[in-house]
């Protein structure tokens, strides 16, 4: 079948919108219409080149919310007429990562998906008889999209999918980071490193769970107010000060957070978010996606009295079992996502999307079909 | 009154044996009369001069055993007779770091400690009227010793002071951070880098906690044999092996470990520990003290996919309320610390036993007073 989806031709270039060819879903995949998608940054750090992984040409996109159209042989746990949140990181249920019972990290599909194919190694979308890679297993630029059953999370028909869609990444990221990963407890102290989309999200986390102080770090300061909005308590522009900004934190905590999360990228500002976590205690969590052969370093004393380092991929959401949940909660009220939607369009402006997130002057924007 | 000590005089240097004078205990303070201890290698990086809080002259010593001779104004938790293992990590009961119940690290005397001197800032140890410093708080290389109230653990009397001095220190340690920190459950993989008295303390504590598989790591083949008496299943000299050691044991293991110790103190066979782990939940505990400025490194990755990097002080064993567990299960046989004590020397053989550690022969010796 033919549609309509944004191409990403080579590294640094614009999208261009083509009629693809979609071929239907085989044995154990679902053929999705995507309704809305995100554009987020994940997207933007492929399209650069900076992603090892990345393959061209490919069909990017990996926040989606859509319908099931087909299914193929073999699929039993969705049906025609779902609505689905296509999952970056499946949940087959059966593998080692599955059945541990300690990460989301299912790796049943991770090597093709890695290689930008389905789990036969071929792909669905071709144009001119020529193949297009998929991406993060989802291609949510495209209208129709194939992915496998176990990458698809089936929710509530009463959402909206162009407000959902973003629970397909970075909100769920954010959240999740806080309520799975780091498991922060009622009345912790909480430091967040960025005020992107994941880090606005990882304030709405630790409100859930009822830090009792929320302070939020970034150079812009324009992004205080949503972050106030949300419930951050503090606001600290690391430019206003002479010293690190780990010291300022110390010092206005009387030792340090009890907890510490990292939503930039940035390797120094990883090491900042360790080291203004309180001795004995303090956990910091990396959320963030740093380049390419980077690397975060600190001395050993710092874990040796009682710091604790680690990181979180989708929140360390189980994308079948416990997504859903969090779409309950939206519905709710309780996970607030229209708030984080700054721009609105359609397909033909996706390219106008990325330039406004590489601009600093969208949260969010989500693309209609 | 006069005590035997072996006394530092400066960084480098062989200690030699005088007859100080020590002063009585202070309000909140005891007088021990050391009857054994261990001379373990925290000691010898003091007395290298490596340490930045090294003071001297100074009497080292920190992994005794010894019956209380006298107390001070206001002590109530021990009295003249009770037999003690003196804490330089102390439990003051009511601290922050004490109360949070989340860490061993009591900070309450932290400060005089750091300094070589007691809680009001003075020495009890003096020579021709000159002070000598403190360490670590206990200052065991000498006869007769003061500490405060909350930095002696009382122990149960039927146990021999010449052995369970060592759970003072490193058997301890090990332990510790096998079943206080790192939590290890039954039938998990463990890997564990560096056979000395902690690394060797590090399989006990895997042991107790039923792993599956203890995979102990040296260049030094000769420890092999008292590893595997101890309980360790897998030997890796890392000279024999073309790539690094993290990759044969993620070969070795479908992956990596459940859990990985460093016990050495080098930053490279620190990053080797995280990375040995296993994706999606592997994780790593510092024990090894690195030199002065040294930085750990690894790539953020490493822990967005799921490792955890946590470090260990004491083994996290709180003294006074978990350390005489430690002596009861040696009783009972369950901790082995006589197999640990390779040479027994009285206290002016002293530099010897600093030899013997420096030349790799001595697991721990023991010097008797």
């Amino acid at each position: 079948m033919k549609s309509r989806a944004a191409v990403a031709w080579e590294a640094g270039k614009p999208l261009t919108i083509e009629e693809v060819d979609v071929e239907g879903p085989k044995q154990g995949e679902v053929l999705v219409r995507i309704v809305a998608t995100g554009v987020c940054h994940t997207d933007a750090f492929t399209l650069s080149g900076a992603d090892p992984e990345g393959v061209f040409p490919a069909i990017l996109g990996h926040e989606g919310g859509g319908v099931v159209e087909e299914i193929g042989r073999g699929v039993t746990s969705v049906a025609v007429g779902d609505h689905v949140i296509p999952l970056y990181t499946a949940e087959c249920g059966v593998c080692k990562f599955c059945l541990s019972g300690k990460t989301n990290l299912c790796q049943a599909i991770r090597v093709t998906q890695g290689q930008g194919v389905m789990p036969d190694f071929t792909s669905r979308f071709s144009l001119n008889g020529k193949p297009i890679y998929h991406f993060s297993g989802t291609s949510t630029f495209s209208e129709y999209t194939v992915m496998p059953e176990i990458a698809v999370a089936k929710i509530n028909k009463a959402a909206p999918l162009d407000k959902v869609c973003l629970l397909g990444c970075g909100i769920t990221t954010g959240i999740g980071a806080v309520l799975n990963t780091a498991k922060v407890e009622p009345g912790s102290t909480v430091a967040i490193f960025g005020l992107g989309g994941v880090g606005l999200s990882v304030i709405q986390g630790a409100v859930l769970a009822k830090a009792s102080r929320i302070i939020v770090v970034d150079i812009n300061e324009d992004k205080f107010e949503m972050a106030k909005m949300l419930g951050a308590t503090d606001f600290i522009n690391p430019k206003n000060y002479d010293d690190p900004v780990q010291d300022v934190i110390v010092d206005l905590t009387d030792g340090g957070v009890d907890y510490s999360f990292e939503a930039i990228g940035r390797t120094e500002t990883m090491r900042s978010a360790l080291e203004c976590c309180h001795k004995g205690w303090g956990e910091s969590t990396i959320i963030g996606v740093a380049g390419s052969g980077q690397e975060i370093c600190t001395r050993p004393f710092q874990l040796v009295t009682g710091r604790v380092w680690r990181g979180s991929a989708f929140g360390g959401v189980k994308g079948r079992t416990q997504l859903p949940g969090y779409v309950d909660r939206y519905l709710k009220g309780e996970i607030k996502v229209d708030e984080m939607i700054t721009h609105t369009m359609g397909l033909e402006d996706i390219n106008r999307a990325f330039d406004l997130m590489h601009s600093g002057e969208s949260i969010r924007s989500v693309i209609l079909y």
